[in-house]
């Protein structure tokens, strides 16, 4: 093993070397504006990786999560994952005619939007086990998939995939060139996420957290195994549940957590409340002009004066996307 | 990025040619003898990773699942974490008094080996939920910790960490070594196995896939966050739980898969039943003399007749430990 262990670290000290030279021409976060966030994101990378200094996080120990709808695409006017369901109902409506005179369903059938916009949570939890349980894991995939590469955001005119934070992807590109591990930690469906993770944020499926439903193991008629996706919560990977879910999927605490709501609350005191170097960093869109801008009183997303208030006592820091966003999109000037 | 890109792979080029040439020079599997199990191990592996072969397999879908206890592990006379629980019994006595005069702890306490081998499930679920949950993730971390460094096996007099198989050892960093990520997956807790995976099979937490219970966010009197271990079962990874378990926590299908009972039926035909190459793979104790024989009738770890029958008919590799391997321990010569 010695040969092989010496040639190894030879060229991963030539790696480093060469890719420092690449680096050091190159600005990580191109598309922010310079500004306490962007300098703090910058400032903790650095630290954390510097074997000289007193926040060195071990490479083993980086774990950087970041919530989904709202902190790295667009959730307004609605979850894209409430609306690939909403879209799915006719499709289900077909194989199941009986759902035509049932409410929610009725409703959804209807078109009425207004009408939609007034659903209750019990009525919203109807249409979501509906629409993705009861089928096999690889039609899922293979329906939301299908679903993404047709769907067109209504204001943009773009497929929901394009609708992502540039400025969040160099984030996560930032974190991962220096050691981190980067997750997605979602109130969204962690099966929908899984479908587009890679492409879209360079995150593999098993490095999504997510709600999630459970699968049950069986055989078709070929005696072929496959699982198929039934109606039971295993976590619901929102507020508490995010901390919840991190220990589930991961079993180690993030030493950097991103978020946009008081969902994330928990996810954030968590990972501050380890040992040693940590950043607790909130998403707040201000930005009515380029995106959108919502405050407290906001149906999805909620950014409340409390979490404020909490965000400032504990130090962590809050973007601005009006001010630290030199563009919002990949497809922005 | 065109600068970094082209010096980045110009860096690959170079390492994987580098390290080709250390691995040329030696034996991936030096604790195997030649033999029809170590043929496929290491042509399966040479096949998915080369480019030209129609088995290739791209390095994202490199999945490799390993069960533990009897797989990875030695599982007798009884499961390492069974005899955890049970010698944690006196010390939880001791903080809950009321526990001496009710069983099974009753029995437990007595040290009555033989009436504990008669324990049934239930028995064992009492003691589990009674020595696994109600205690912070971190404080159960710690006890393990320092269970397993006090702890020896009555037969080799050695720490349960050091009664792990080279050969499986070997064949984990082979398929690292190929760019695969590696797995366990578990019918014992995944907190348990998280505790000392790194350190004693290279794997991390996050890659461990095992029996988990729910954990409960909350505050301690300060108002630092913590997550509490609680008696509710999420995932009971064994038989169609395997399979249930590897796509909730990995999301991919695995193309190799390890086990070694029948509880590990349902994660090899899972994993055969995807497309391409695949290796699916039982450990057969069959050494006496050196680790232990055990066949059908079996109370722990079951290799029944049927599980032969299914893995001739499906073409299924098993290891002989007797004929297959060399050496069982890293400490035999």
């Amino acid at each position: 093993m010695k040969i092989r262990n010496y040639i190894a670290s030879l060229v991963g000290v030539i790696m480093v070397a060469l890719l420092g030279i690449a680096h050091a021409a190159q600005d990580p976060l191109p598309s922010w504006n310079d500004g306490p966030a962007r300098q703090a994101i910058i400032e903790f990378v650095k630290a954390t990786t510097d074997t000289a200094s007193p926040k060195f996080v071990p490479p083993e120990a980086r774990i950087a999560t970041f919530d989904q709808d709202g902190t790295t695409w667009v959730e307004k006017p609605m979850y894209t994952q409430v609306m690939y369901c909403l879209e799915r109902v006719p499709a289900l409506a077909k194989a199941k005619p009986e759902l035509k005179n049932v409410e929610p369903f009725k409703t959804v059938l209807s078109g009425d939007r207004a009408a939609m916009a007034k659903f209750t949570m019990a009525d919203l939890e109807k249409i979501l086990a509906a629409t993705l349980t009861g089928i096999s894991v690889e039609q899922f995939n293979a329906e939301v998939k299908e679903w993404l590469a047709k769907t067109k955001d209504p204001r943009w005119k773009r497929p929901y995939t394009e609708l992502v934070y540039q400025p969040m992807l160099e984030v996560m590109l930032l974190f991962r060139d220096n050691g981190y591990k980067t997750y997605i930690v979602t109130g969204g469906g962690q099966d929908f996420v899984r479908v587009y993770s890679e492409k879209v944020y360079g995150i593999p499926p098993e490095q999504v957290v997510g709600t999630a439903g459970a699968t049950q193991f069986g055989y078709d008629k070929s005696g072929k195994p496959f699982l198929t996706k039934v109606p039971k919560l295993l976590l619901n990977d929102d507020k508490a549940g995010k901390p919840e879910g991190i220990h589930l999927m991961i079993g180690r605490r993030p030493v950097a957590a991103f978020g946009n709501s008081i969902g994330d609350k928990e996810m954030l005191e968590y990972t501050q409340a380890g040992d040693g170097a940590r950043l607790m960093v909130l998403v707040h869109h201000d930005d009515a002009e380029r995106e959108y801008a919502y405050g407290p009183k906001s149906k999805v997303g909620t950014f409340t004066d409390a979490l404020m208030t909490e965000a400032k006592k504990n130090g962590w820091t809050v973007i601005s996307m009006k001010n630290d966003w030199k563009r919002i999109f990949a497809f922005d000037k």
